[in-house]
């Protein structure tokens, strides 16, 4: 298929090379510039944040309202794109990128979304032919689906920066973390996360949690530390009665 | 060497066969009662939870006096030992253990301490016979490479278990978001925490942070959301100005 990128971020950075291996003719265009967009294409893919979103739909569809536009925003309704092109849709692959990073489209779950059946056919296929995981979702849906990876991804990896930072108090280097952090993500590949809960604030361990909570002087961390503790005793209590905490475990995180 | 766990958590289900395996003679025995609790090892290792540590240290030490003791915990001191043995240590293993998952001690960092050298010798050649990555640590270093643990890992599982939450509201398995974890913890094997950093937060799209907050219904999950929300965009602009923040990217989560 011909497609257009249109942006030159993290998320265009990725697709356009699996975009390519899959066999497609792929331009990237400037979203700034706009400079030698095409006036025809299968698929034009505005890949950029979402902040620019609208202003760029209201520039890249002038003329070509026969066109076929998508957006790849997880939180954005499909509808933005109402009034102006005819034919538009959503292809929302749902990973973090990087520039330094290269990933394997072909394990990034992609939900897609289309406002009529032929778009639907088209996106199917470009969607298939990189990745294993295509999805139907709807805009309400794939809100939540966004949410939920703010949790999985961002705050987690914010979970690690914090970490990092407490590291650096000791002057310990934050690769020591690592068989941790990798465990702690391979473990829900078999376990849901609240049976792989362990650590203090799980087992309600208060001589620790005070203690610990007292090591952190920054007071925005306190807070963290001290919100994330209770959420997770709460998580514990609600879900799971008293499972975890009248077990002798010897477990050390 | 003979060694004896005192405890059947889920450290000393992993500990044991691993010790096992490296040729060393192990005994296991109830925290509870201490039957049959040898009177001579080369190590006594203490595996239960903190709150039992000191009541287990009591009773174990009687007539063992000039037996090694250690213990398992990150956040307790080494000289929770004083007064009961004349001969202890510490050998914490940073890993987050499950009863339902083996995993490979040779990657996980060992942290150790001894109160001489002899029993210093001896710690080493128990560690480094299961273990790759063997540290020194003192009490004090030790309890904030626990926090650390905490940050990386009981927080960031409940980020997960958060995040099957709201993926629960709209009835989407919680495996979809495998592949974003993975390589959320992937990425920080290559890119400091603050450099993989991406999403709403960190670019500060006030429009979605507040869409995304309007989503949680409930008051403590709106809560986290806030707190986290906010720190990582301090923690963005403490450490990095405004390197993310005029990038143009495209990335999604």
């Amino acid at each position: 298929m011909k497609t257009v990128i249109i942006g030159r971020g993290r998320l265009a950075t990725n697709l356009l090379p699996a975009l390519q291996k899959a066999g497609h003719e792929v331009s990237s265009i400037n979203s700034r510039t706009l400079e030698n967009l095409p006036h025809e294409a299968d698929v034009f893919i505005i890949a950029v944040k979402d902040s620019a979103l609208q202003e760029v739909i209201g520039k890249a569809t002038k003329g070509r309202e026969e066109q076929l536009f998508v957006h790849t925003a997880g939180s954005m309704p499909m509808d933005i794109f109402k009034g102006y092109t005819n034919r538009y849709g959503v292809f929302y692959p749902m990973q973090t990128f990087s520039k330094e990073r290269r990933v394997d489209f072909r394990e990034i779950p992609l939900f897609i979304e289309a406002e009529d059946s032929d778009s639907d056919t088209i996106l199917h296929q470009l969607a298939e032919s990189i990745s294993e995981r295509v999805y139907e979702l709807s805009s309400e849906q794939r809100k939540y689906l966004h949410l939920a990876a703010v949790f999985a991804c961002n705050f987690a990896n914010h979970c690690y920066a914090m970490s990092a930072e407490v590291l650096s108090q000791v002057h310990l280097p934050f690769d020591i973390m690592l068989p941790l952090i990798d465990e702690t993500a391979r473990k829900v590949h078999e376990l849901h996360p609240l049976d792989a809960q362990t650590g203090p604030a799980v087992r309600y361990d208060e001589n620790v949690i005070q203690m610990q909570q007292s090591l952190l002087q920054d007071a925005d961390m306190q807070a963290v530390y001290k919100l994330l503790s209770q959420h997770i005793h709460q998580f514990a209590n609600e879900n799971h009665d008293q499972l975890r905490l009248t077990e002798d475990t010897g477990h050390r995180v």
